[in-house]
């Protein structure tokens, strides 16, 4: 084939041809190079290892350590040159170590493989951005506890359907949002627990006949314990999708949060005002700013779920042990633990330098006989009407206010009496806002006391 | 509009108009009707409670205890009549309930709403599935043990890439797979210790005025404690979202085996013979057999991880508390958990009566030079050779034994000494497939002694 | 196994043993019965072609004919009695005919095969699926065409990060989802094309020795050609995925339209009013109107996008031809059409029902400085000051307004000039809302004009 | 809030606190640098339009010209410092074009905005992975139609179900992915049409009240008109999902290609021989060669697919028109194209070095019985038995030779007459696997002749 021939038959970018090609989609130290620190932590167990049970000696082993070592220096100082060539982190780190140490370099691969070394890399990695997230979900949670204690008792309308339906106040939706973000920490710890064991020592996927110390690597670099099966701890990625669910969960609850900022701060709601620090002005309308974190946040469920979706699409019936499809994991689960992170921090920081317009909250929680219920329940509490009659009388009483241009507290009472003549001066300790969130103590209910019940209870349970 | 006009706007499915077409998008009773055991369990306890804190008379709870009773027998017989105008499961219940004993139903709703009540039912029944999984995984574990221990000992290929890598025990493989199952076992503990909590008695978002006792209630219907903030109670579907999560890893790891499980019939492996219950054969060609239940077993994974992803589309971006968007959560995680529980059931099956085809197995694992790692090592821990020149030597002797046409063990000990001088008869006794996997002895390991020691681990831990 | 053990293994549902659990997962005719009429309408033109070409004789092919219709009548009057023991609807119809005609109906199967068959059957099925899209988008887009037409100069605000940014018209808003449902008509009418091939006669997957004439079968079924390969035309599911992709761009396009209708119905927004059709009330707040409608219209996307994820995934990594996996196609296309026509049916509703508040839009357009672009434009254009010069300008007139309190047109002649020496009389010409629309009149822009011009258009386009 | 308390707060990557955070998720210019040559493209589109209609003068249009020049090639020389401060490929331009040529940069914003600027530069990006993706896939059907061509009659066993059912020729299999790789042609090629539209002009969402010419800066950028609606012009994303959705369908394809190219590469089926090029070896097995590219191919529809999930997810409820949520877009279909243009140049390289390895493909195709569906179709051709009976009689013979462990050719006369006393020396010209493909001559058939005449008709179809 001539080289016109093959320019136009690989198309430009591809000019080169099937070296080229197969270079690009077989290399990987394009991204796993963020590996490094892992790879070196584990290489280092694991000579350790091999000198303590005799299979290499001291020395080599001494050797091998200031070689990683000196590697590691080099690449956190960004003088390392990483070599496409070299296809991925384990041989560009292998190559150099035999070009510091020499010989004593061949012996660190004993009794182990490139397949149980990638997948103990990758663990600890994931492992570090679980442990990432947890920091990143209480430091969340700590705003929010803060806008919740602050705003306690503050009233604003509870929506469904984004339609008033009940007064509650400021504290108790933020609330909300600390139980959710509480779940996900706990599905984070969850999720430690269960993928911290070590893959190191499967080998290429059948263990090996070299007399090596599982227990001791897995000790060394942090894990519980071994893993079980050779041939699972090569080809299990279930850590990472474990990981990308829990984070797009995770992220669904900060797109709910994102959503609900971008809407109350529409100049139509105005329930908050957003930093500057996290707005984005116009050059020709000062007066306007854009909550674009909040859009940005609101979107980030996107690439982590897309990320989740991914890997799963990849795992799908894959044979056992490790199929090269599995090299796929690292990039989709790399730009979900950023996203998440970023993601988490800017809404840490939103959450901390939003001020709630109270009056504005207030106002819109009185609207539209926000207060109907109460009354309902007053006439059901106090009169002993059944459930339903109670929201017949009710339903008049509204629409007599709605007829009349006033809310619920406005009828006198003898307008009032015109529902149910049994009503009395009594009702009216009801039908305002602050009473009605007041009564809702129910366990979980609105009522500032609870709300700073809650408060204090993760306070503690945080701390 | 003319009718004829509203027949070509609407389509003829629609030809009814508006109001059919709202009734199709807008009532749920089609499919919430599965949930009429948690509805009448949910609203027994209800009932209970508010006769417990004086909130209804003794009297009026004993009627809406025996109504409910009664409607139960109903559906259970099948001879309950829904209805869509009723819009939901709730709203049918409540209806006949009105029927059954008047006045006393309208009581019923006092301290709730519509949102905890279907929050509290969708909880319930998520719950149930979760213990079926639990269930089918364990039986499906105890057929995979069963295999484990027969074979323990035989011989098959270990493959990465599907090319044949070592050789490793058909025991070890089945292990594989209970490490597998485990996880999902272990992460649908998880998910339901973390969901065990009562939605009820969250009212309509706010909480409520009466004196309601929650903690009563949920512990009635088996809940570890009341949900600890009332928007998120009727606002939440992580339970829905984790169920799913942890079904579509499950439905993975269902997919890998399925897929291994149709190669390993396909005519070039012969490694397996399915039973002819899941099977299906040709009229024509009697002795083929197909393996429908493991390639419906391997799609599975499209439906229950097609099910996550509707799910947290829906949830994306909804405000607190209570979207009629969430109606859409349900279809979704029954179609879900019956899959996975049909598959889960049908791969129990299907290795209870699968049939390992012991000689192939070992021809298979017996080609390929599969041992050639073995004598690597045998160079490098008797002749202290490094890995990588032991590699090499390896290669060398392969590439002969491959010109020769014959197997490594087939070669003489003078030929194997053209490979490195130093090799004595001792190499011998790792060359062959049964040496080279009793060698492995390391931790989680291929030998019949691991793969035995994991079987009884196992054994103890899930009886 | 005692009937004992099988029980507890197999669980309560499955209590039946192996041979229900392959029933259950094996048999589609649970739901592949939707495919009768296209069934029936392929055997009859299979039987009327064997017979044309003399492949059977022409007696045989009448009483083929006659037996389908009846079976035809029988399904459609609801009289047939579908077996789950016969698995699918293609094996439900053959058994039937076979009662009604004897020895003929084992003729039918000349030439052709399940797999052909039932991919005939399925794009049948979906081309009328497209058919019907179709046909709703038209209605929808008829519905907004009219909606436009009427407000065509009715201000309201253009949003940017739901921030007011520039006053657009009511009938541009309307006017820019008849664009994007009218690009899903340009999808589906090429997926049609596309699509419109018929796999009958491929047989098994390798074509036959029979003398048959597939472009008789095909024209016979409205196809345009038959499929080129048969190995392609029993292992395609394209024409599937396709009709899926096209489906959740539509349902994004609805989610969108259904999110605005949601915001645009609360009470802080008030732009419009949904009818009492496509809302729910509350018993208790009569003036309360939840728009339920565009809740689950927003929701659909989930379900529909969902099993566009489910069938990718079945589809991943098939080998040729035919595998069992893909009888999971069906169930999934069939929700999705279902839900898809259901939404369109509804936002057609809505859409024709719904009120625009002129006050409430008109007001909002006005606040906010939302003519600043104009006065930019306009010192641009009329004093020739670059636009970056013009924008610092507007900013601070923009800032002198919001300190006063005041919009822009309500500032002096003389204030203006603080602003800029050279600015005249002529600029309040711009400053206001009308003004502004009117203004845009580049192509596709906002003014009134330029919508009536795109209605005209799109009302001849679709006539 | 010390800084102490900020870094913990934070965590370490973001301890700079929220203006780091807030850049970090904020600015684009990371990857949207990646349109700096569409960015370009289309200000000196929209620079020349002004100058002609008068908009600004030439001597600015001919500044800003040339400074656009220097700026691109400063660009491709890789001398340009983006700035992270100016947040996207956008304002990067404009602000060196401000030091270039100053006052006139300020000129070239009038009558556009960054929204309809940044939607313009993606269109004109995407359009060119369109045009990309079609070349790829014309040079990988070349090949395919190379391998068919030879090919077009060598035998081999036909699958369904991973199982030997009839013969086929390998050309009709190479033909079979022509056909789907044809359609993802279409698919992009109607893309193309839809999406060919200049949203340029649309301004900020409403259009502009500037003279500009829509029509010139369409036609300079080679669109074939502009959009018809300024708020769907800056909002919609429709192009970029249709990309991503036909870019799915081809990476499945490609994924069930690489399927069989794993499966075909294993020892147990030997199929075919990959080139060393497209394989990976092993140090220690040098006869192994393991199909990297093909899993790696089979993977990509992970990646590919998971950013369609990721952007309708992103898209899903946005109302009008931009939201910053948009941003998301672009980092999902960089990575899709790349991998797309990626796997599809991998696949072509590697479908032409592989290497059929005939004899294997025919032996495998005449085990099992292969042909018992064309003796079959002999006794119901020439015979006239029932096609149901004709079964029954080959399946009699099929045991019968099993039993003989011999395949059905090689039983003799009287042995098949034992089956139907009809049959008689003609039977023999079908039962052999060449006979079989030669007699599937139905149009789309197997046969030689059919394949060659499919190939022709592509070769011209394409040429």
């Amino acid at each position: 084939m001539s080289d016109k021939t093959s320019n136009r038959m690989w198309g430009g970018r591809f000019a080169a041809g099937p070296d080229a090609i197969m270079e690009a989609i077989n290399a990987s130290i394009g991204f796993d190079q963020r590996l490094a620190a892992q790879d070196i932590a584990g290489s280092r167990a694991h000579a350790a290892m091999l000198a303590a049970t005799g299979i290499i000696s001291d020395s080599d082993a001494e050797a091998i350590r200031e070689g990683l070592l000196t590697i590691l220096s080099e690449i956190e100082a960004g003088e390392f040159a990483f070599s496409t060539a070299l296809e991925d982190i384990h041989m560009n780190v292998e190559a150099r170590l035999k070009d510091l140490i020499g010989d004593p370099a061949g012996r660190l691969h004993t009794g182990r493989s490139r397949n149980d070394q990638v997948a103990t890399d990758f663990r600890l990695w994931v492992r570090d951005q679980i442990d990432a997230a947890t920091e990143g979900l209480r430091a969340l949670i700590g705003a929010l506890l803060t806008q919740a204690e602050a705003g306690a008792d503050w009233v604003m309308p509870g929506f469904t359907h984004l339609q008033t339906a009940q007064p509650v106040t400021w504290g108790h939706h933020m609330m909300a949002y600390v139980e959710m973000f509480s779940r996900d920490l706990s599905r984070f710890t969850d999720a430690r627990v269960r993928m911290n064991e070590s893959p190191l020592g499967a080998a290429a996927l059948a263990g090996t006949s070299f007399p090596i110390d599982r227990e001791m690597t897995a000790k060394a670099l942090g894990f519980d314990r071994p893993m079980a099966n050779s041939l699972d701890a090569v080809s299990d990625r279930d850590f990472a999708l474990e990981f990308l669910a829990h984070a797009s969960i995770c992220a669904m609850h900060l797109s709910r949060f994102a959503e609900e900022l971008v809407i109350w701060s529409s100049a139509q709601f105005r329930f908050v005002t957003l930093s500057d620090r996290f707005s984005t002005g116009s050059s020709i309308m000062p007066q306007k700013k854009n909550p674009d974190a909040a859009e940005l946040i609101r979107a980030k469920i996107g690439r982590i779920f897309g990320a989740n979706v991914a890997l799963m699409t990849v795992m799908k019936g894959l044979p056992l042990a490790y199929s090269k499809d599995m090299q796929e994991d690292k990039e989709q689960v790399f730009d979900a633990a950023d996203n998440l992170m970023l993601a988490l921090a800017a809404m840490t920081g939103m959450v901390g330098d939003m001020t709630a317009n109270r009056e504005a909250l207030r106002a819109a929680a009185s609207a539209g006989f926000s207060t109907a219920t109460d009354l309902a329940d007053w006439l059901v509490r106090e009169l002993g009407l059944p459930f339903r009659e109670a929201h017949h009388v009710t339903g008049a009483l509204v629409a007599l206010a709605e007829k009349k241009g006033c809310d619920l507290p406005d009828l006198s009472l003898s307008e009032l009496q015109t529902g149910h003549e049994g009503i009395t001066q009594e009702v009216y300790s009801v039908l305002g806002v602050d009473n009605s969130v007041a009564s809702r103590v129910s366990y979980g209910g609105t009522s500032g006391e609870r709300v700073r019940e809650q408060v204090a209870r993760w306070k503690e349970q945080l701390a």
